[in-house]
């Protein structure tokens, strides 16, 4: 069989298991925000969107929209080369700085993508660290576990934010071992925040190295925006912080905060960083901009989780069950794949919102679900509506799973 | 020790042994090409960039500075999303689209970067094939290596471009067994075409899958500038081109375009696609237009050739050695890693003319190099003035090596 049926007879299997993914196609228009135009074969509609990590709408902000607009025409799109060849401009120069200094740490370093910046800075400690032991929390994404997983280090997973499973795993090492703790602030999925400082106690006890992912939480949480890192003042107690602009900020590229001799290490060892053109000038730019924009606006973030917490408390009042209500992540528990692909396919089709289902494998089986993403755009009456759609299509749905 | 000591000392090693990168922090302007502003401790100074990637000078052109403007004032920048989960605009959906179209292909995906591509792409192939075997070209890209190394797949590296090496590895395999061939059209840091052709003779011989990195000839080469592929006229005879638009088009990001299972099977299970925020609107419709302009202005192309070829007659005149005077990119042939960097710091300190030397681990010992990049920006005054230099700092450091 050639390669190519082999792989057709793949995706096969995956379209019969439910898991095949279409994609929608968005037309997103200036200050429609959160309506967008979808587009398919059957034309365009206008739908609602739940289901966008732009949580602050700062992709469409003039801040950012007048940093890219500003910098294209000054020098230009791309940078035309990797960071040591001549891929390094003033505009990457003066991010990191601003990274490093908003986190309290001595350096930063860019990525084009979050993925990359989880990956390459987990990879790089774990295979330059001879004996390294990596802890990892089970429910981490992807890009953590594959910067752990194809590294050198020995591998240990403890239950998700379970301290005590934590605590079990790291004592059974010496003390003068290196172990690196790796985890979230905020799992995306999920919704829940990790227990942060208890993880930062035990990092102090058992001498481990803290690896933490912000990239949910940063430029929602805390007093400038930085993550919840900030918000719980435990910024100096964290040795790397790793965070990113595609979500909350509105653009795109990830970060690493910490050490200098760590970031030292990644760009000078991680192979996806040395050999990656750099980012675009202009979303270096705009990236700057939304930081500086969102550190100053308190107001913008305050404004999205009373947003959060109006329609936490209607989903409550009707019943639905959520995954978590720690922030201002919402996602609507539905436990069965088919089930939570029609309640979707049902509130886009009947009432124009926008909700992706979730299923297995980014999630396990049996607790498929809606993650639900207000935004600062959502207004009462947006939110009135999601309401009064999830309370139809639910009840729908569920007096079918009784019959 | 402490994991932040360990690092320290590792770049420590990595300073001594002269390989520790500093970065030139680069200003550019727009219509100022090829010179720009390095600012460092010293202040700024202008210098004529001789190392990028931006061969065509494209990051700059009206085609898309106007296509980032327009697309970021109509649709704001980052798309707040993976492509599965409201990540998709119009304008992704139209560039995979029209790369698929002019690679004559069934399919194409986007990704951030061209590392992501060729890693994603190679071990989403490699994992999903059973028993199949990948044969490499020795000098591949870091992304082939790293999307190779750690699949399931068998590994068998061939020597550089050596037919006759490739031939031997793929004949002691049975017909049936599931076969890669993973090489590039043109080698970045040698400057050398491979031996298209006659590899894809070989692949058709033995039944072996094609995977062509075209990511440096990818605008120059071919009759509308999609490579050297399309300057063959084998682009049909190839399974998988991979390309990109952070280099000649003066943008961001790879792509691949081949057979819809396979750009499935990627888009459905390769993590790093699969979890990564996408590419921002604006950068992906700078491509698209770029793409266009490119493909409709073949004089810009020839102006680049017809530069490059005049600088290399002259490096030739004074008996400069070059790694290889196949292509657009010319690398001058130093052998010495000390060397390289003392003619690198001469051009720039004196000059004013910026060549990034090139050192291990990036090129083997013993061949260490400058790797020159003419764009079609430089003017022959620019050219004339880069042979009156390196003709200086050239006879000045042989004859202290010769001391």
């Amino acid at each position: 069989m050639s390669i190519v049926s082999i792989l057709e007879s793949r995706v096969e299997e995956t379209r019969k298991a439910g898991r095949y993914r279409n994609y929608v196609s968005l037309e997103r228009k200036l200050d429609e925000r959160p309506w967008v135009l979808e587009h398919s074969e059957n034309g365009a509609r206008k739908i609602n969107v739940w289901c966008s990590n732009d949580y602050l709408g700062l992709s469409q902000h003039p801040a950012v929209v007048d940093a890219t607009v500003e910098t294209v025409k000054a020098v230009g799109l791309g940078t035309g080369g990797a960071r040591s060849i001549s891929g390094t401009s003033v505009y990457h120069t003066a991010l990191e700085e601003k990274i490093a200094t908003t986190h309290g740490k001595e350096a930063a370093l860019l990525f084009s993508t979050g993925f990359t910046a989880n990956d390459a800075t987990l990879s790089t400690i774990c295979d330059n660290v001879p004996d390294i032991v990596a802890f990892s929390d089970s429910l981490n994404h992807a890009s953590m576990i594959y910067g752990i997983r194809y590294s050198k280090a020995e591998k240990k997973i403890f239950r998700h934010n379970d301290v005590a499973h934590l605590e079990e795993l790291l004592k059974a090492y010496p003390l003068e071992r290196p172990k690196l703790i790796a985890f979230e602030s905020l799992y995306s999925m999920d919704g829940d925040f990790s227990p942060l400082k208890d993880i930062l106690a035990l990092a102090k006890k058992y001498n481990a190295f803290t690896y933490l992912d912000e990239i949910h939480a940063a430029g929602i949480y805390g007093a400038t925006g930085t993550g919840y890192a900030e918000e719980l003042s435990v910024l100096d107690e964290i040795d790397i912080i790793q965070g990113g602009f595609g979500k909350a900020y509105g653009g795109a590229g990830g970060y690493i905060a910490g050490p200098k001799a760590v970031v030292d290490a990644v760009r000078s060892y991680a192979p996806a960083f040395v050999f990656s053109t750099s980012s675009p000038a202009p979303v270096v730019a705009a990236a700057l901009a939304s930081l500086d924009y969102n550190s100053a606006h308190p107001e913008l973030r305050a404004r999205l989780l009373e947003t959060v917490n109006t329609l936490k408390q209607g989903l409550k009042a009707l019943g639905i069950p959520l995954v978590s209500d720690d922030s201002h992540i919402l996602p609507i528990l539905v436990g069965n794949p088919h089930r939570s692909k029609e309640i979707s396919r049902r509130l886009i089709d009947e009432f124009g919102i926008y909700v992706q289902p979730v299923n297995a494998p980014t999630v396990p089986e049996g607790t498929e679900r809606l993650r639900v993403t207000p935004t600062a755009a959502h207004t009462r009456q947006d939110v009135e509506a999601f309401l009064a759609a999830i309370r139809a299509v639910w009840l729908d749905v569920a007096a079918e799973a009784a019959e």
